[in-house]
């Protein structure tokens, strides 16, 4: 069966993206800073075409690129997506990533509002989910094939796939910094994340990777 | 000049002590769990008596044994000093921790209640403080001599020390556990913690320690 999977960076004080999110700013502010860490590797070098060979190599490569691997398709928010709310109109807003995005599977997006979708260059194809978190995880799971599916953004994203149980492995990459505010990962959850088990802890002077798994 | 040294052990959602906390479970639900990585050390194992012979050593002791190093005085709020509230009239609470406590040092308790010191056996005296957390360092550092001040709980009284920026060096020890609720560490910070560098990150499969200095 293909697996729901999830990773996500945060800061020391649990926040996936920093104060006043704005078009200027989509992460908050200070909140790119979140993922020096992963500009830094060869992989997201690699990924986002921008100089792979430049990029570090080592533990914390070696874990982005495990995150990279055998996705299929992948799931995100509306926020994740873009700042347009409200009907989408005659928007031509395609994501925050150029013409060529760097997920190159189906990508569906959380919505309210219906949509047809947008095939980029390079095998990304944004769909307009309106019809709620399952349905968005079915469509994913038929598209991706015997591949994983990969859970994206935001907060609020993550935490409805959490509360419903239905993510399988997820890591959380905690860095040393402190936001003072934005948006928590860990909140909303009635007391959980409950049922999952740690099953792998490793660190660089940049960041450490929480592993989890789903307890079966 | 003495430091305000101030550690703490967080779950990956942010708790320092669980929901629910009592009488019988002063850490709260969930809460004991946060320290097994602690409890396993030698040093922990030695400084409490309980057979440090038998006791882990490694990369987290030598993080333990650091946190108890050179420290001449103690500094805590009166939730982690016991459960009594209100004025202590004829109270015999003499902390959670036995005749012998594992401080072997004054211990300053932050309180709106006056009381008369307590000794202890082993070196430990709990005074009481009732004019606030400056109030309280000062005595600390006056005790302490050449040594370092220590920083306890609650989260309270560690987020009073970090918003007046007195703090001087901190860890926080994250372990790969949900707690989902309870006491949150870092909130009530007004932006903050501000001010801080990170000089070491280190882990075991059992916990990540991030250590801060104030920037100077």
């Amino acid at each position: 069966m293909p697996k729901l999977r999830f990773n996500m960076t945060m800061s020391l004080d649990g926040y996936v993206a920093g104060p006043n999110q704005s078009l200027e700013n989509p992460l908050g502010e200070g909140g790119l800073a979140l993922h020096d860490w992963a500009f830094a590797t060869k992989t997201f070098r690699d990924t986002h075409e921008v100089g792979g060979d430049e990029g570090e190599t080592g533990l914390d490569d070696d874990r982005a690129a495990a995150w990279n691997t055998n996705i299929g398709a992948t799931i995100m928010g509306r926020n994740m997506f873009g700042p347009v709310r409200g009907p989408w109109g005659d928007s031509a807003w395609a994501g925050w990533w150029g013409a060529d995005p760097p997920f190159h599977t189906p990508v569906f997006v959380l919505t309210n509002h219906p949509r047809e979708p947008v095939e980029m260059t390079g095998g990304t194809t944004f769909e307009f989910v309106t019809d709620g978190i399952e349905s968005a995880l079915d469509h994913a799971v038929e598209a991706a094939g015997d591949a994983d599916v990969s859970l994206g953004g935001g907060a609020g994203t993550a935490q409805q796939y959490l509360r419903a149980g239905l993510i399988d492995e997820m890591e959380i990459h905690v860095v040393p910094l402190f936001l003072g505010g934005g948006s928590r990962l860990f909140e909303n959850l009635s007391g959980g994340p409950a049922g999952y088990e740690c099953v792998g802890l490793v660190s660089s002077p940049a960041v450490a990777h929480y592993t989890y798994a789903r307890k079966t």
